[in-house]
């Protein structure tokens, strides 16, 4: 095994998307990457890198010449080589197992939410423009606004809550701000806070309503504690750092609303 | 750990919706679980099965009194245990983990088969009735009929070819009928099986035109090889396989076409 693997993220340029959940694991975690910004070459190709072929990206190159996709899938795999996965010393080996399953169910349903946000200006198709359905995204929107996003919300900030309360993360021993599970901070902590972070670009007036619900304070409380640990901070403030724009968080104004 | 692990499954009952991917990993690898059919009292209610809560069924519940849910993240767990998870004798340790990383990959690829399946019939929203999208509908229907499946398709079958000639799987060593991934049956072969099943279901009329296209023909190769193993063949035969119907799969006639 490598003292220091040699990660490649193979993602379009120009636009955080779904690269941007590895990018933020690997910049918090100061892990050394390589970000080519041309994945086109590497899709449906096998040639190009080895079985299983690829539907879409990110894909991630190991140092071993492996490849491997799918957002979710890229962050299980590395969230134990790069101490996020939530594991602590002393835990069992089913426990451990246990741990990593529910980081990676905390990011799936993460995933969920980042879905969901791209369909509400692309409800019918990806393949046509959002111009070619507008109307359907002003209704997908009213419903996004209304119920989806205040269920994923108040489904997160009882996550937190409740984490502070059964994992010694209350009291003398509470962090600075809270996390999903456990007390350190895993893949899913760092997935949540760049969904809510894209989500702040694409429905400003939203999620500045909910920013005054006292329901859903550790929500924000993790997202604004996530921007400011000092290895992100530097990231988000460079110009490796891609602006929110026309991926999958896009802000139309006449999709957004303080409902 | 206890030699025969004990699950219970917790899903609604009368559909095979996502907990079907579940039901038969177990069927297919006789194990026992059990099946309550009524998941509501564990759904965002740390208090029922500890941190962290769930937001949607399937829920798996183990032995050992922990809970984990999110589709794909219950199969990956259950991969290893019930040795559907591709890694053969001899294989090292990094290369058995990205084994099963490419069979969760795989699986997570069939899962975004399965959710853009639904929402065909629902694009605006889960909260509203079918008969209150239904233009809707039909548009997303056309894009899925004509673009969205056959491109999907189209990836498996070269997953499966690509198999055939890069995993020792073809000449006299070649398997009664493709897999995804090596030569042993995985978790992405059963769930392919299943969206696949559920999809001649939903459009029977497009997945008759598709069967025509010998590009594709593997994959239905797979399909009937899958439905054709014993164990999951006294199963689907059985009392215990709910009828697609009101669930993810629905076979609205308006929404089918052979083109």
């Amino acid at each position: 095994m490598t003292k220091s693997p040699h990660y490649t993220l193979h993602y379009w340029g120009g636009i955080p998307g779904r690269g941007e959940f590895v990018r933020l694991v690997f910049e918090f975690t100061e892990t050394h990457y390589k970000d080519p910004k041309k994945p086109a070459p590497l899709l449906s190709n096998t040639g190009a890198t080895s079985h299983p072929p690829h539907c879409a990206p990110p894909i991630l190159e190991l140092s071993n010449g492996s490849y491997i996709s799918q957002t979710a899938n890229i962050l299980a795999y590395l969230a134990p080589r790069l101490g996020l996965d939530g594991v602590t010393e002393g835990m069992s080996a089913e426990d451990a197992d246990v741990r990593r399953a529910h980081v990676n169910q905390l990011v799936l349903t993460i995933c969920d939410l980042n879905d969901e946000a791209h369909d509400v200006h692309h409800p019918i198709s990806n393949r046509l423009y959002y111009d070619d359905q507008k109307p359907e995204a002003a209704r997908r929107a009213t419903e996004f606004r209304s119920w989806r996003l205040p269920k994923f919300l108040s489904y997160f900030a009882l996550v937190l809550r409740e984490n502070a309360e059964c994992s010694n993360a209350s009291g003398a021993n509470a962090p600075a701000y809270p996390r999903v599970i456990g007390t350190k901070t895993t893949t899913a902590d760092i997935a949540l806070f760049h969904v809510m972070n894209g989500l702040e670009h694409a429905f400003p007036k939203r999620t500045a309503a909910l920013r005054q619900d006292e329901g859903l304070a550790e929500v924000w409380k993790l997202v604004d504690g996530v921007r400011e640990e000092p290895t992100l901070k530097a990231y988000l403030g460079s110009k490796r750092r891609a602006e929110f724009g026309q991926g999958i968080f896009r802000h139309y104004p006449e999709l957004d609303g303080d409902e």
